[in-house]
């Protein structure tokens, strides 16, 4: 089997390149998906985007990034929905089902993260049949901690489970990033849960830096730069079933100010040699 | 009842005052607990500072700090058992029964962190019996998951219960940190936990500020001055039957800057506008 067959570039990695950039530097590199961010299709234009897309004969893993949900006064609760139901239609007709979902973190000079925590459950209840009609599915992203006030209440991969519990598997799933949830002394165990329900929807891969970056968006690392094991995390995600592609996704000044070609080759061998060994191992 | 009766200024708060200068500011503020780093107490003597504590009439809330027990080379273990032994002897002498334990980060090179933590259970297995006959208890201290891969390998309360759990809870507790424990989703179910299981052997107030700091260690702020909603943690612990002392534990170097007069006035205010009364509401 092709080792890069299910190796995925998220566009966030080549942050400077235009789509279309990113489109030939993933054919050039012998890769055959790419996971999008809305920015890069908006400036390219939806339907101009559709026929990049079906040219390249690049498979789509996901749309990156719906959410914002936390809004607590109703003009910013529709503006939310609005955006979202935005989004959903944009990854249809991109042809991916995987929406990603960053849900935001506390309104500002509000303190309560039970109550954001209850209104991202109301707006995914209310998301979550629109999505369904369209083939798309709502993907939770748990993201690091640190980022729990400022970008995303949903902390753990087991809050994720929970918020997408009431809701069918194929509307609603979670996102394994090994950035976000490395630490967590539960993983192995929520890993092994997402399986069973039927809900990894994408697994994403970039190392934790240390030390943590001036700005903590961009402390993301190609792999092998930083804490991670990406073997035993790997291992988890297989043996959970997941067969999917991987994206990597990589936040990082040094990475974007580099040359694409050269993060390119730098990613297909960390890849090569930290991560698929025990994706395949695990499946095989 | 003195608002103030259970309020105790742990000495990091006022990092640049000796043991002496910190105990005379504490009495002149009024308060009579006060928490000691061991560096501190070093830098004193030990007999010394036992003296000053005696004739300050003081009471001394807990000694930080034990721990760093994830050493993998038997040497690095063998040094670890030795300073923890010093630590809990130098509690006992003190007359605090409450030792903090932060309990490492992974070795350098390495990135196992479900061996990592393993290694804390098995080093506090051999602490707990020495820890029991002299009257300490290892306190263990959850650290916020940014600090997961260079501070401490327990991430969460849940976790450190856990790791408590095979020892009376005379001997092994946990402390309540507010920063490093506000985003956790499980956070009201595992201070309730904490509670039945008779656990909670501290409670330590400072903020969560944003932006994180440059060194992300002194991102700890003033009651009031970051994201954290102490009404509800506060509750959350007099609920699960705390009456003990609290701490004031900040690293933030414009705190550290300012005049400690000004530093405990304020410490002292917003105590009474957000900590305090969600404490005395619940448990009254």
């Amino acid at each position: 089997m092709d080792p890069y067959a299910r190796l995925s570039l998220n566009t966030a990695t080549t942050k400077r390149l235009t789509l279309i950039e990113a489109v030939r530097a993933t054919q050039r590199h012998g890769l055959s998906h790419i996971g999008l961010w809305r920015d890069r299709v908006a400036e390219h234009g939806l339907t101009q985007s559709v026929g990049l897309l079906l040219e390249s004969g690049l498979t789509v893993t996901s749309l990156c990034r719906g959410g914002f949900l936390t809004a607590a006064d109703p003009a910013g609760q529709q503006a939310a929905l609005d955006d979202n139901r935005a989004a959903i239609i944009e990854a249809a007709t991109l042809g991916t089902s995987e929406l990603i979902m960053v849900v935001g973190g506390l309104p500002d000079g509000d303190k309560d993260l039970v109550a954001a925590r209850e209104r991202v459950a109301e707006r995914i209840a209310e998301l979550a049949p629109f999505a369904a009609e369209h083939g798309v599915r709502l993907v939770l992203e748990p993201l690091h901690p640190m980022y729990a006030a400022d970008r995303a209440v949903i902390s753990t991969l087991g809050q994720a489970l929970d918020l997408a519990a009431p809701h069918p598997a194929s509307s609603v799933g979670v996102v394994v990033d090994t950035f976000h949830v490395w630490w967590d002394p539960d993983l192995a165990g929520q890993v092994d849960r997402a399986g069973r329900e039927g809900r990894i929807a994408s697994y994403q891969v970039c190392d934790f830096n240390l030390p943590i970056a001036a700005d903590p968006l961009l402390s993301r690392g190609m792999m092998g730069d930083g804490v991670i094991d990406f073997a035993s995390i790997s291992r988890y995600v297989a043996a959970a079933g997941y067969t999917g592609p991987v994206e990597v996704e990589i936040f990082n000044a040094e990475i974007w100010a580099a040359d694409a070609d050269e993060v390119l080759t730098t990613m297909k061998q960390r890849w090569l040699d930290l991560v698929w060994p025990s994706l395949a191992g695990a499946a095989g």
